[in-house]
């Protein structure tokens, strides 16, 4: 039986208008980029809630988050399932009062992630590109406030950081670091990516031009994330470096060297000018 | 002759207000952390101009973008002066309206760079932590009109992805490339960014729990950026990788690498709450 794949459905917020064919719409594909990426751009209106610390602040704010997707009702939904978008961070205690004051839907919020996979050196300075990621995603926030859901999306983003590090740690949270975390559930709207990979194209004038041919140099640097080798810290007390940790550093390292590595060797992408398309 | 180190003032954007042990407000950081990451996050309240495509748009829009900051009328400042940041972008064409159409001191823009550069695993879930890297800069945009400003900035741009990369190109970009790209020009108002280095730092309690001690692992596993081995595009015809691709491989890839493992080594950033601070 073949399973449909879902599609964000395309709207104001979240069509693609350049490089319609690099855009993708699918839940699986969205999710997975979000999920695999540690540090999130999340935005806010700031000033238009009651927080902000000047209603003429003219300057929308763009905080880093750790963030994950996930269903506290439906634990077992997969990635290509409708999901939320649970975050937590740092500078959070401002976006976190502005979430409990916006009442009613939550706070619009605006989330980002973005990858280079490679450095696609072309004839031409404007046909250089990147092999690359990007999702974004458009939702409203809130904070949450049931402790199973707190419990649940805290185990959901530690185990983001390291798969089933969780449960190696010391258990369960006290009640001081669970008034601390605060974590905001994010429903999700609407939410597209964008998807480069490939060897270089340039136009077919520079194509044809021997002496620039012979000249420059056209090919994919891939670029990618590695883990070190582990460094114990200074009051670590356990020898050996645990499963849980040297596992994901090996497929960690594998994926992101294979991904890059597959990305710069791809047909190029072609271009497909649709009615209405910006340049 | 000691040279005095430019700060951005701290007012309401850029203070840093939860963990402040954590901020720089050094131009030179800054500066220095946007300019070699490769993409950039942008945002901007598109619903507060002319062109937004509803007036009761909720959302704020994060757009990547390749960025750099530089100074057209002293090309030779250095990163810790003062600069402006020079913004080219896939997804521009909304925005560079937006930056047209609002005239005067130009459109309202946040930009934000992170970096994630190592796990910090800690005793507990609430400890762990990123060595991270993360800036901020406010600012107001306008969109370069002047040809010689713009080929400038296309050229600083070029050389941000690869040094010395614009002039082993086809050159110059003809009337039509010079056309379809477009710079947008940020004069900065402010900006902060905050570092995390170092070991683990666990709370006290924890510390002196000798189960919890005897089998948590605790440490940092470093996170770097690599560039792969070059490769070849289907129509290079240029047999030998040049030297300005080749070294610059190599310096990222050293820098990278010592970058995070000489932070997963550091001691730990002593907290020290100020008045007023927040938890």
């Amino acid at each position: 039986m073949v399973r449909h794949t879902l599609e964000y459905p395309k709207d104001i917020h979240n069509t693609v208008n350049r490089y319609k064919h690099q855009a993708v719409y699918s839940l699986t594909t969205i999710h997975t980029f979000i999920n695999t990426t540690p540090v999130l751009h999340a935005n806010t209106n700031l000033h238009k809630v009651s927080f902000s610390p000047s209603p003429e602040d003219p300057f929308p704010v763009i905080l880093p988050l750790i963030g994950q997707m996930g269903s506290f009702s439906r634990p077992s939904a997969s990635l290509g399932d409708p999901l939320e978008c649970y975050l937590h961070g740092y500078v959070s205690s401002r976006i976190m009062n502005l979430s409990r004051a916006s009442g009613g839907k939550g706070l619009p919020i605006c989330i980002a992630a973005s990858k280079v996979d490679g450095l696609v050196l072309t004839l031409t300075p404007n046909s250089h590109n990147y092999n690359y990621r990007s999702a974004v995603l458009f939702g409203h926030a809130t904070l949450v406030e049931d402790l199973d859901e707190k419990l649940w999306a805290m185990e959901l983003i530690t185990n983001s950081v390291v798969p089933d590090r969780w449960r190696h740690t010391r258990l369960p949270p006290n009640a001081a670091e669970m008034q601390s975390t605060q974590i905001l559930r994010v429903k999700i709207d609407s939410g597209s990516a964008k998807v480069r990979e490939g060897v270089p194209n340039d136009e077919k004038g520079d194509l044809g031009n021997k002496e620039v041919l012979g000249s420059v140099w056209t090919g994919v640097l891939p670029l990618y994330e590695q883990f070190g080798e582990p460094v114990p810290g200074p009051y670590n007390e356990v020898a050996e470096i645990p499963a849980h940790v040297l596992e994901y550093r090996e497929s960690l390292n594998k994926r992101n060297f294979e991904y890059a590595g597959a990305a710069a060797r791809k047909d190029a992408p072609v271009k497909k000018k649709e009615p209405g398309e910006e340049d």
